[in-house]
């Protein structure tokens, strides 16, 4: 088969990933971690004593990747299931003579391509934690500046009650600073595969375990006790930590998007020049809220697939292992679209307190209700005052209704209610969780 | 945002799809259809009377897509979270000045892009098709030339009793055809796409269902009643008809992947020179058969999504929409993988009747216990029957031990009982149905 | 093993299901089901002469669920991986000496459990149309009765346009009725499982096509050319169906969700008592919105399950059977519950038209821009129409930025100017839509 | 609407769950878990000062779920949308009249259900950690019983090479030791959850954190610095820890599944009484293998749903919150049913080694071809020693067409050949890497 074309790279894929993230998950760098495998393979084997030290500077020598055609690599590949195949061949044909029975020596092609995917992954993961945490600086910021800017606390879509905007982007932060944690410790423990042929290491004599050990350590990864060919943990941790982060960009982008509604108007996504509509002159679209929020409706079914991949047979599977590949490394680039633009929507963000504080003010104090009963509760027990409330709440005007209530004249003054209605007396404790979630960020390893 | 990197396109997308469906879903072909959108757009214009013909020609003239740069259309997309608005704006510069007004009139970017997905849908649809037939049209051939090589019938792993080679390939056939009838209903039906900025075609004034429908008919595409924005069933239409013939490949592979199991052997992955192992010399690995099951296993998950894009707000929507343009795409890039390995896998099937007999007679009869049990059944009860087999087949020699029975010697001869035993006699009405088959397959629409 | 203990059945099943499609769903129903198909299995029979009338009554008789024990057959179950094993078993034993070796005749367990799912499916169906029917004969009134009730249309969440809400109930109501025509159909293909142990239909002898065709007739059931066993699309039909459907409704409550959020406040969700909050007594959630909702973030995962649950092995699975059973069921019970909230919702639905009027008003005619630039376009050009009212858009008081405008004025008036910005003007074929789409639910079969 | 029904618990659920884990997911107890919580939060409201030591007292003694009616309240629940609004109105009817106002005191039903499925999780959790064990003690068992017990890998559905079934045995057990330290991580860290109405701790003045301290440490689970009503890490844990462990019980049971296979043989399930067929008295079906299978195949979707439902908006959510309960609960039900099936299929494994060495003898050496090429390597080149394997491997007696081979001669005698030959000679570290699982899991915390 001829090489496959690509399906609308340039016109659709910037708009779920982002080029820092992309450029790693690219054919060439792919290529050169399969190579970097190769190299490490080799040197392993020499570190060991399996091989002499000149083959295996001999065989790293060759293993750059300007020196392979990807796509006739992609189109040979096509005849053995897997790109290796025919990498393997070239690179053997490549070096001299003496080095050729060493090259790939003792592996199979699980184990080059799993090691590679885990290179190109933790080499992303880089990029990836970079973006994130530009995101999560910034809705620290946030956080800080507004830690005491009243707005209107929403549940099941409804006005609800005050809370403060820097308690929101505190949620939005924690979100960060924990999809982080998982990111982090998924690349960590992300292994070298070595197995061989069947995962008994039986090109390597007993010093099978000695040549997998040095090969995760010429990679910087870690190594993993016996091969995992079929047992995918370390994938499936990688899709929870890279599903998980999508998640808390996608909460974030709901919440701007949400917030960004003409009705709403608390926040505006500020780049210039971004979000023109075709047809609308006057719209300004939150671009960035959207495709965040689109990336975050694929993720799951990316996870879910690798957690169905995750099925494999025996020593080698038949599919599950092929499946992953790709799925794997397009949940990295929606990783990076999502963090990329959360960073970017975030650290343009335009907050609007009086606009908030406007929204707050709408229902005439309605959204006190709560405080009004609390304060009540007491004296007339929890269900009598709720109920003396909801009626006053049923009535146009709400504070008279309650100044109006005999039964609640009995308890509070008018000062009392006037002070039960201010927002900024009912915050409970959104100033202290600010600043649990600010040292939480700062005290992240 | 400079463009994206395409993740390992030639390495590894030539695995999951097929050059030449492939071919219909990259930048050229998606950028063509999009400006194929806005010609069509310009001629139902001019139809309907709201446009100069000569401006549609105009219009028309400049909708090829050499003209257009995707990478730079690709990255202008990035601030309008679409590539329709940097095409319109470019096409608009590139028409002489009469016709400026008129690009785009009236249409926002979905009915663009949604319009134009449609026609890769249907085109791609196209080759999907031919795949399709070249599948099924093998798979009647292997239903027909071994419509009465008797094999073994296995459930949940086991051997259970006689079947045909013939009913087997029948049931693959059938599950193609089904899968056609899905996808030629689905195909038949996507609708073109045109509703303006939010829908009401506000742009047409009463014209407006002329346009639609002049506008469906020039793109050769279903005319919707009421714009679909946010209604989404046409395109959840072709995730099952793709998730469908996905699941119809995906179980024709998985079965030939057991039955090519070195223990089974009895059919072979035929193609010259694939299947080299890079460890294993003497190993034939079934490829197509483990990479139509890697894409089996990755449908569902694309299927998944797109229903759960289909939630879409108001009358356009915040994420759901463009959350499904790449995995539609995949989706399609799949299913042409997986129908065009099926066809080839099938075309190079080495089958072989020899050792299928040889496994159905290596449990000494144990397969036709079913047939032993039936004909004691109306003379013993079919509780006492099945008994008496079971004890018959838990000792070393099934048959001495059912001869040995005095039970049913009572009832059956020595020649009753080697009747019973006869495989090719326990077939059922396995070549009717092989029969049954064949003529739905010829009387397919 | 003991009988399995009702996950949180009473608490929390209540919430995503409804009582009337649950009902058809539970045990009693689904062993009436197995029950009716093995009494329709030897109703087939005597139909085709292979046994006595007479025995066909006796098994007959005792073909009622009240006989059996769910959960002592459930119990039993666990040794044989279904419960047709044991229900076969006891029903065997119930019937007359004469009768017994005929019940279950030439049947597998998947025979009985497939085609009783396809009954209980069937039955539940009729239910979940009723209530289909209800949901989109009230979103009909809805969209006639507003017909020319004018709103903002919202696109990404930004208000872009006027609409009419009789536009929006009418997009609904397409949906309902696409939704609607799919599951009819796949429901009316589905089909009764028919094979005998391996698909060969090997209990029958040369009758096994004519078995076939009767039980089917007798269970009200489409009868398919070959067993179905292991290939799955009319499960993937019901999926899709009930996916679909899940998926519409889900739209409309996604929908009213938004509408009815404080700071819109467009229609409320009315039932007496519903929505109130444990905490804020003012609240009024939109309860049913938030439930169907919730079911339509569940539908899509189990949609995928079902499409991975299809590959299935050889003549019988190992598992991707026993996977579809649980899931089908529940997406008929969110189905049920999605709909007939679905409908509630819409039948005691709160519209406030001059709530809908305010928010149009709300952005001083900026939502009028595009009919403003549509009037200067012919002038001006498109672009530079669209940048002249881009410019006006930018300062505070649109409707006086565009009146000063010398460019503008040199083409229209203030009445022209007024005249664009009249909402009810730039409706475009809002009205015509409608009525379309109301023809379309009263065509539809 | 009165109560749905249940949906096919008896017949179908526990085919799916297994008792033990089911008991801890029924009504009563998720009913005693919010009884439990409501307790906690009275104590921890007097354990910080808030209210009497005995009002504390009196509302404890009244959450006894044996007082209320789980059918009452989730029928009242659809007017809520949650069963925690009718359950807090009972309890505060319940306690005498001082402890009212203190019921649910500054809580929000979020708070209760959340909370009590914490509970529930932690409380199941305890038992499939149990079923884990003992699944891994069998598994361990079984490596080290089988440590040198010879047999043939496979990869993609091909005999590949020897390993041992230790070896296989090993990889079962460290994919289940992995699976565990993901659970146990994710219940250690399973936090309380209290925000009050708005995530704020509105309702307790300054001493917020400490009661949520207090709170936590009653109900023996983590505190989270913040509320996490929309921050839904901590479900995503659990999803991601649940779908590995279904996971790692589905590779163990896909490959007994393989093995089980009549013409491979190598394993049976060996449970008496279980795996009969209804059709087929010979067969003994590996029922557990199939079960746990489907639950492999239906646990994707649920991780998949739960990470889709962690979009959630604002401070509560309308919709995703919901959508978890019961797919969260079904998870941990599939988890119980495929740790408690795995651990039964493990203990009840009849394995047999001599039928796993006449497998691996039945190619003739092929399987050694890799032994023979890595001894040829050296002299000829990797290429060259392959390409002389594969000739000989693809003549009908392997031994024989080595010795024939005149190059080979040159380099290696028959012994030579023999020895390559000789399976046991080619198990590389298998012994190793079994001893080393082997620590791995005696060194678990």
């Amino acid at each position: 088969m001829r090489p496959s074309s690509s399906p609308s790279e340039a016109l659709l894929r910037g708009l779920s990933g982002t080029p820092d993230v992309d450029a790693e998950l690219d054919d060439q760098h792919l290529l050169q971690a399969m190579l970097d495998v190769e190299a490490a393979l080799a040197r392993a084997g020499a570190d060991v004593g399996l091989l002499p030290g000149p083959v295996a500077d001999e065989i790293t020598r060759h293993c750059r990747a300007e020196r392979y055609d990807p796509a006739a690599l992609g189109a040979a590949a096509d005849a053995a299931g897997n790109p290796v195949v025919p990498l393997v061949r070239e690179l053997t044909a490549a070096v001299a003579e003496p080095a050729r029975p060493w090259v790939h020596h003792g592996a199979t092609s699980q184990d080059v391509l799993d090691s590679a995917l885990s290179l190109v992954v933790t080499r992303a993961a880089a990029v990836l934690l970079r973006q994130l945490d530009a995101a999560a600086d910034t809705a620290a910021d946030l956080a800080r500046t507004h830690r005491d800017t009243v707005m209107v606390a929403r549940t099941l879509g409804q006005q609800a009650a005050p809370t403060t905007f820097g308690l929101k982007a505190a949620g939005w932060l924690l979100g960060l600073v924990a999809a982080r944690s998982r990111l982090v410790r998924a690349r960590e423990t992300l292994p070298a595969q070595l197995g061989g042929a069947v995962g008994t290491l039986a090109g390597y004599g007993p010093d099978g375990p000695a040549v997998v050990r040095s090969f995760a350590a010429q990679l910087g990864l870690a190594a993993s006790p016996l091969p995992w060919h079929t047992r995918r943990q370390p994938i499936l941790d990688l899709a929870a930590a890279l599903g998980g982060l999508v998640a808390a960009a996608g909460k974030i982008a709901l919440d701007v998007g949400l917030l960004a509604q003409t009705e709403v108007g608390e926040v505006t996504e500020g780049g210039a020049g971004r979000g023109g509509s075709s047809a609308m002159p006057h719209k300004r679209n939150p671009v960035d809220s959207v495709l965040v929020t689109a990336a975050a409706r694929r993720a799951p079914g990316l996870v879910g697939t690798l957690f169905a991949a995750a099925g494999q047979e025996h020593e080698r599977a038949t599919g599950g292992w092929h499946a992953e590949w790709e799925p794997l490394l397009e949940l990295v680039h929606l990783a990076g679209g999502a963090t990329a633009r959360t960073a970017r929507m975030l650290a343009d963000l335009r907050v609007h307190p009086q606009r908030m504080r406007a929204n707050l003010d709408a229902t005439g104090g309605l959204l006190l209700a709560e405080a009004v009963a609390t304060r009540l509760a007491p004296a007339l027990g929890r269900a009598a005052a709720h109920d003396l409330v909801r009626r006053a709440a049923a009535r146009p005007q709400f504070r008279d209704a309650l100044l109006a209530d005999p039964q609640l004249r009995a308890h509070l003054t008018e000062s009392d209610v006037d002070a039960a209605l201010n927002p900024a007396g009912w915050l409970g404790c959104a100033g202290q969780l600010v600043d649990l979630a600010l040292d939480r960020h700062r005290e992240q390893p």
